[in-house]
Order: structure tokens, then C-alpha cells, then sequence
């Protein structure tokens, strides 16, 4: 498969990330249109397939030559169908992506959230490479996940499986968007440290994050390196359960390696430490012995590399 | 297959119960001996081996017409080398039942743990029959779980997955016997229930507990059917805790089914009815409508039965 290229979409509210590369993972060409939302469905497909052609004329390989195309996307989907049943920030409703792009390219053409697309891009090419029990944590403005299990994607009844972040691990805790008290989401994720924090803020009369005009949780871990108290409260707590969801993770799944992504887990030594601490506390010694915990290896190009994992694989699985 | 068959066995602390059946699961012949643990390992395996070929001489079926044997056991156990590491109320140590099995009977033979030999049965002849992404949760002392994932059963990586009993749900909830704090097992097994109850009754003058000699969850079901407030209100508590248990379960791993099975689960419709009631509250509109919540199908002989249903499903996977 040396010769061999597959190209990779990753469709965002805001822009649209294309590559190609060979089946290593070697990215031969880039190319990103922003996503115009506002111009409606037939304008944003017009996009997807301009990076598509754009990134097939820049690379000057044969057209021939690539195999398949992987695309990545948040929102509900059906996988099975290809379709975009609704997603946030993009105009698609019910709209078969999978089937408009087939025509067009002439290849097969495979879609997935976000979420999975991570996970898989982590499986092929990143921080679980051949782990076939591996599960991926994204922990940013929300908590979302996927997992490899027994060496494929594992999706659910619904394509809704590892929702981790809407886990109840409070039962009476703060709200979430979802509606529901106390997920994962609403304790643990970015927002929901910003979110503590400046009502902690409200309260406390000496901390450094009242020098600020907006606390998020940038700044939270910010001034909690520095030394402050309250920034180190909020911090830990949000962390504590953090690490109670991944332990929640590693005692259903047993994986071989939990692999952690997003904004947060850019926050550091303390961030695993603490998610480490708390494993060892609450799971079973020949599990938490037996699991890694890691941060994702895949950084920029994340989106469209897993894009170009997911048609790998996908492509693998039915041959 | 109609002419082929497979032995059962459900090694327990206390008994030895062995099956004959075909692969439509018509037991043929049963027969049961006590195990007799303190004799040591020896005579326990001769025990099974006994049971073996008890119900292969009572079935008159051609010795050459048996195909597997599968045994499920509870305990910590190295599936893949088929072996009983340590398993509570055995004498078993690091042993190799499969391999003396097959020395014996000149047949393959399948080991597993308990829970997952009891999903593995509702998979192929109960209540999850052919639902290829289905969990299984049994609610009696404790609380564990097996599930059957796109299509196979799932193990983990050191097949320790499902422990679902051990998932923290409150972070400072009551100690559970695997030294972690707030587990599922210490709020809403049968034990839990009982312990409650006791701890209820010392502090509630007017409750018609008071009058058993000793309560256990079976009597604060039939206490709390009659009306009584204070068992209504120690189940009411556990019964939450185990709907949380559920809708995690759900929202993790997105199954077509979730069975619960267990002495819990015979409580009757209160139990389904609160569980179903939190899963609503809880879970994401699209999964609770997709997921259905049954009980086991599976009844006295679940454990002989899912024996079978084991080598049935690893025999299939092998060719």
C-alpha cells in the first residue's frame, strides 16, 4: 500500500480541514475552506468537495491511486446510511454526505463523529497503535469519547455508545446541558471549571483570578501553578471527578490504555497525576496495574488524520 | 447440529451442577454433586469430572456426539490459558481446569467467569437471544455484569470488564468490600439493602422491620409492597442508585438490551419500574427510547445453561 492514498475530511462549524496521505499516515497535501454554515447545505458540500479536489491537485497523485475517503464530523449521524441526521453549527439535517461524495469521487466514502474519528486516529496512527482494548477520553468545552474494542470501533445500537461525559457521578449535582444533574460534563470538563470557578470567585475575597476580566479554565490552571488557593480548589475538585470517570471507564472496559485529549489534558503533569491518584484509589489494583493512561499523540492534524484512520479501517473490515 | 450436544458445567462453592444438551439447549440430562472444597483441588476436579460423565451416561448419547464442554465458575481467571487463578470458596489456585478437562475428555473445553457465562446465556437462548450489543447485570449479594458486543462477548484486557458493581456513584458513599468508597455494589446490592435497613431500624422507632428476627432485602421488599414507610424509603434509595448504575451502563456502552437478572430483579416491577423511571431522567432521549431494561429468561438452570451456551459461541468463533 505504498503507493496507495486515502484522503481525509474533517467538518467543523468554522472550517473544513483536508488532507491526503499515504496509508502511514504521511500527510502529502493540506488544504482548509472555511465551512460558510450560513450558505446552507448545497454550498458547504460544495465546499467538502472543493478540499477533496484541491488536496488531490496539490498532492499530483494519481487519481487512480486513492482508495477511499474518510470524513469526521461532530453531530448525530447515521454511520450505517452515511447520513447527518443533525449537528451542531452545520446546515445538514438528514443529509447523506456519505452517498453525495461517492458520487462525485467514484470511491467509497466513510463518515463518523468526531469523538470515534479521535479515538480511531489515536488506534492507527497515535498513542494506542495496535492496542485493541483502548479507550479515547476528549475532555474540552464538553466531555466526549470512543473506544477500540477487541480491535474495532465500537459504535452501539445507535452509533451513541461512550457518551462518558453524560455519566452521573453526582446524583444531585450541578445541571448539564443535557438536561440531566450531574454528569461527567457538568463537574469535569473546561467549562465546567470556568463555570466553578467564577462562582467561587463571587465568594472568595483573595484570589489571583479575581484580576481578571474572564476566568476560564485556562486561567484557572494557570494561577493554580502559580500557587493560588482557590484556583488549586477548584482545580482539584473538577479533577477528582475527572478521575472518578475514568475510573468508571477502566472498570467496564478493562482497557489496555485510556488515551486523554482535548484542552484539559493540555493542562499537564497534574491533570494525569491526579486522574492517576484517584484510579489507584477506586479501581481494582490488577486493573489500574494493568491500564495506561495517556495523553492523545495526534495534536493539529488530529481531525483529518483520524478522518484518513477511519477509511483505513473501514476499508480493512470489508475487504 | 441437531444430533450433537455439549456438556455444562456450573462449578459453585457449594455444588457441582452439570448439563447435557443440544445446541437448541434441551437439556437431555443434569445431574448435580456436592463440591466439597476442603478436600483440595484433586477432589474437586474428580467431582467434575464425575459430573461429566454422570450426564453423559445418563443421556445414552454417543460419547463421539459431544462436542464441547464449556464451565463457568466464579473468581479471578486467565480465560485464554483456562485457568482458576483464585475464586472464593474453591480451592483452586493458578489451576488448569481445561487443560485436565481435555485430558480427560478429548474434547475442547471453554472456561469463563460466572456473570459472563450468565450474559453469554441470554445471548443464545434468552432474553438477549441473537441482539448483538446487549449487557448483562445480576443484582443479588454483590452487583457484576457481562456484555456481548458486536456480536462476541466482551472480555477486556486482562478479562476483568463489566465490573460494573465497583463504578463510584458517590464519591463519599459507604465502603464496599473492595476497599473503594460509594461503589454501586455498596449502595444497591441485596446487601446493601439489608445493611440499610438495620442501620435504618436502630435510628426509626415505628417500622414493621422491627419485628424480623433478622432483615435482609427480601424482607424489605415484602415490608415495603405492605406499605411500610421506612422499607419504601431504604428501597426507594437503592433502587435510585441502581437506576444510576443502569444509565451509565446505557449512555457508556448504547445496548439494544440490558438484562437484569439476580435475586434483586425477582423484587418484580417496583425494580423495573424505578430503574426505567431514573433511566428516563438520565439518559439522552434517542438511547433510553432504543434500550429495552428485561429481566433474566434464564432461570434455575441459568449457570448449566450458559456452560453450554459458552462452548456453543467459542466453538463458533474458533472455526
Amino acid at each position: 500500500m505504498e503507493n496507495k492514498y486515502i484522503i481525509g475530511i474533517d467538518l467543523g462549524g468554522t472550517k473544513i480541514n483536508g488532507a491526503l496521505a499515504n496509508f502511514n499516515g504521511d500527510i502529502i497535501a493540506k488544504y482548509t475552506l472555511p465551512t460558510k454554515a450560513e450558505d446552507g447545505e448545497e454550498a458547504v458540500l460544495e465546499g467538502i468537495i472543493s478540499v477533496g479536489e484541491m488536496v488531490l491537485g496539490e498532492s499530483k497523485v494519481n487519481k487512480d491511486d486513492v482508495l477511499a475517503i474518510g470524513i469526521g464530523c461532530p453531530g448525530i449521524l447515521n454511520v450505517k446510511e452515511g447520513k447527518i441526521i443533525t449537528a451542531p453549527n452545520l446546515p445538514f439535517r438528514n443529509f447523506n454526505v456519505v452517498k453525495s461524495l461517492k458520487d462525485k469521487f467514484n470511491i467509497p466514502v466513510y463518515l463518523d463523529n468526531d469523538a470515534n474519528v479521535a479515538a480511531i486516529g489515536e488506534y492507527v496512527f497515535g498513542a494506542g497503535k495496535g492496542i485493541n482494548n483502548m479507550v479515547f477520553i476528549t475532555v474540552s468545552t464538553g466531555i466526549g469519547g470512543g473506544a477500540v474494542l477487541n480491535g474495532r470501533i465500537y459504535r452501539g445500537n445507535t452509533c451513541n455508545a461512550m457518551e462518558i461525559g453524560h455519566m452521573t457521578l453526582e446524583k444531585d449535582g450541578p445541571r448539564c446541558n443535557c438536561g440531566n444533574y450531574g454528569c461527567a460534563e457538568a463537574l469535569a470538563s473546561g467549562t465546567a471549571i470556568g463555570k466553578a470557578a467564577n462562582e467561587a470567585i463571587k465568594k472568595e475575597e483573595k484570589t489571583s483570578l479575581a484580576h481578571y476580566e474572564k476566568v476560564t479554565s485556562f486561567e484557572v490552571f494557570k494561577e493554580a501553578e502559580k500557587g493560588d488557593e482557590l484556583a488549586q480548589k477548584v482545580l482539584n475538585k473538577a479533577l477528582n471527578y475527572l478521575g472518578i470517570c475514568v475510573a468508571n471507564v477502566i472498570t467496564s472496559f478493562d482497557p489496555e490504555v485510556v488515551i486523554i485529549g482535548g484542552g484539559v489534558s493540555k493542562g499537564g503533569q497534574i491533570v494525569f497525576d491526579k486522574i492517576n491518584e484517584v484510579v489507584k484509589d477506586r479501581c481494582f489494583e490488577s486493573m489500574w496495574k494493568s491500564t495506561s493512561i495517556v495523553p492523545a499523540a495526534l495534536g493539529t492534524d488530529a481531525g483529518v488524520i483520524g478522518a484518513i484512520a477511519l477509511a483505513i479501517m473501514e476499508r480493512k473490515d470489508t475487504i
